[in-house]
């Protein structure tokens, strides 16, 4: 066993949770929790670097790469360790940055976004290290600290960073906090794209008794929604079907006499991977032209910048391995899921295959954040689980 | 001719219209403009009284009912002497209440609406006068000062009056500016209705990337509108189809992943003698119920109070006899039209047939109000005529 770490002393779930609640990594500042991270994993063999990140306009952001082992396969766990703001720490029944445990719960800001996964992820690859020396491939921990933030300077800038100094992955579990009510209940395998944009349609001002000097963008308005609201698809084998919420429609006309030049439609687009931000651009831009043509109004698109586009695995080997490893400990199967808003797995996707996995979610970004130390045991050991099966079955 | 009045001096519609333009008489004022009616009148053999109406909450205003001769047939002319204010006098060429001639043209707040027209009534009644003695029948001048404010204290009340009084109405002109371009363009036999309101759609507030957990009433706005914009009627052969303008459409939600709880659509119906606003109240919750059954949306109505209802003359030999006088004056046959606003025609229309007719109205409530010093001839021109062939052929 001359290839084990030196020390596991501290290794723990719950303690390594504790020490990161306890470092105040408001995003963006670090607070000390990767160099905690960097310490820990290093006295157990990893070779961890920080790397800061620099953006004209944004904060600089340091993120954490820490690597064991060498070649292929290479499972990396991904996750950040910037938090949410506590809000008024008043309203915590629990300092939000002083890991207390009260009625078998562990309090404090990131406690399960997802301070406490990286805990359970670190611990398991500790202990499967201490047992089995080091990997036949690699592990490695891709930390930011720019995740809640403007997400500039860090998951997306360090897998970059890692390609250029030769590193690849083959598969990653990001640890967001995935399950509704319980652990074991979810497994998200892709999220859905989101694409925002203001439609203006614009005719001319009038008077209300005299409509045919007018055009009336509000005449147009319904065969627009039409088009709108029209199916965009009809699901996949893992995405339901992309789906048109308008949300705001506005005149501001405070005149009943008045016809008004112009009428705003807001919306927002939950999209399967049949669709690109692009291609949704377009076909949009297409059915309202279709729509308004012959009534004299004139049509006009901006989008918000910055679409997220929808993504799934088609790693279900590896999806089943995690599946596998959290029926064995749990009892449950686990949902595959892509619902829900986005993660720092869109940007991984690009890189290797993402399935995301982690606590429990209710308290995420609330006053009074909080994890059941029993979850940190149990998430831990599904982890420590999948580093087995992994490295005993993929080559 | 022992009845003819004593003197007509100073009875030119010119110098009518320039004395009731200098009374600053802007709405509710009475600025003089009725005092200088009822010397003008009474001075002319018209038995001319001052009525002032009040009423809890509103300003008292003074009305004139001025009439010579007795019995039937009784012709009534109906006025206003209040205006809108003139805004800032310094954007005005020629003061507002100065009556100064320039080019022509005689600039003043009211020259159009309607201080020239009652001044061209007076001049042609005078003149008439002067030259027939009293008529077989009766002659009215009844002119208020509460027409272009509330309409509370003015024509209603002044015809109720009369009605005590033991007054009845044979025919009646209004003098509003009802030429478009050109006098004789244009006389209105009625007018359409108009009545606004407010719908308020509400549903169930969520998030957008889970709308199965909400209820947005913007996807039930489509078939609102649909139903809204239906075909109220095809017109009939003095009116134009009936017709609903919404004005407004407004959600006020400005974050793209948010489901709103309510929309509220803003409109104004003009319509015929086809309908009552009543009428069309309960047709516009029976047919909104119908496009929202089954979303689970509800609708709720809010209409604006004292809708105007639509009318129009039965009195055809009426406006005939108009229509010839201004053919024979002017060379033109004019439009017999229901298009257009609102006026105090709708109030009198209940106590005697009622037609319209007028200066030209384009430049009514802007700054330098102007009328032809030609248009004020050819108008008293008109009336004279009128007043003439009415009690030569009515009976």
């Amino acid at each position: 066993m001359s290839d084990q770490p030196a020390s596991t002393s501290g290794g723990d779930a719950l303690t390594i949770a504790q020490a990161l609640i306890r470092c105040p990594s408001v995003t963006p500042e670090e607070g000390g929790a990767l160099r905690y991270l960097q310490r820990l994993l290093a006295g157990a063999g990893f070779e961890a670097e920080i790397v800061r990140f620099h953006e004209e306009g944004t904060a600089d952001v340091d993120n954490l790469l820490a690597t064991i082992g060498s070649g292929t396969p290479h499972l990396v766990f991904a996750g950040h360790t910037d938090v949410v703001p506590p809000g008024d720490p008043a309203r915590w029944r629990h300092p939000p940055f002083e890991a207390e445990i009260d009625g078998g719960m562990l309090y404090g800001r990131g406690a399960v976004d997802m301070k406490g996964a990286i805990a359970c992820f670190a611990a398991a690859a500790l202990s499967y290290l201490a047992e089995n020396g080091p990997p036949p491939g690699a592990i490695s921990l891709l930390i930011t600290g720019d995740e809640e933030g403007v997400a500039i300077n860090g998951t997306r800038k360090l897998l970059a960073w890692a390609r250029e100094r030769g590193l690849s992955f083959s598969h990653c579990v990001v640890g967001e906090p995935t399950n509704p009510e319980a652990i074991g209940d979810m497994i998200k395998i892709g999220r859905r794209g989101s694409l925002s944009g203001t439609l203006t349609i614009t005719g001319k001002q009038g008077h209300a008794a005299y409509p045919h000097l007018a055009a009336n963008p509000l005449r147009g308005l319904a065969r627009v929604l039409d088009a709108l609201h029209m199916p965009l698809d009809r699901g996949t084998a893992v995405f339901a079907p992309s789906n048109l919420e308008v949300t705001s429609i506005d005149t501001g006309n405070p005149a009943f006499n008045v016809i008004p030049a112009t009428v705003t439609v807001r919306f927002n687009i939950r999209f399967n991977d049949l669709h690109t931000a692009r291609s949704l651009e377009i076909r949009l831009d297409k059915a309202v032209a279709a729509a308004l043509e012959g009534t004299g109004l004139r049509a006009a698109f901006a989008f918000e910048p910055n679409p997220a586009e929808a993504f799934h695995t088609e790693a279900h080997d590896f999806a089943a391995l995690l599946s596998e490893a959290i029926a064995i400990e749990t009892g449950r199967r686990p949902e595959l899921s892509t619902t829900g808003g986005t993660s720092d797995a869109r940007y991984i996707k690009d890189y290797c295959p993402v399935i995301e996995f982690g606590l429990v979610g209710q308290t995420m970004h609330q006053v009074d954040e909080r994890v059941a130390v029993e979850d940190l045991a149990t998430l831990t050991a599904i982890y420590r689980r999948l580093i087995e099966t992994y490295f005993a079955t993929v080559r």
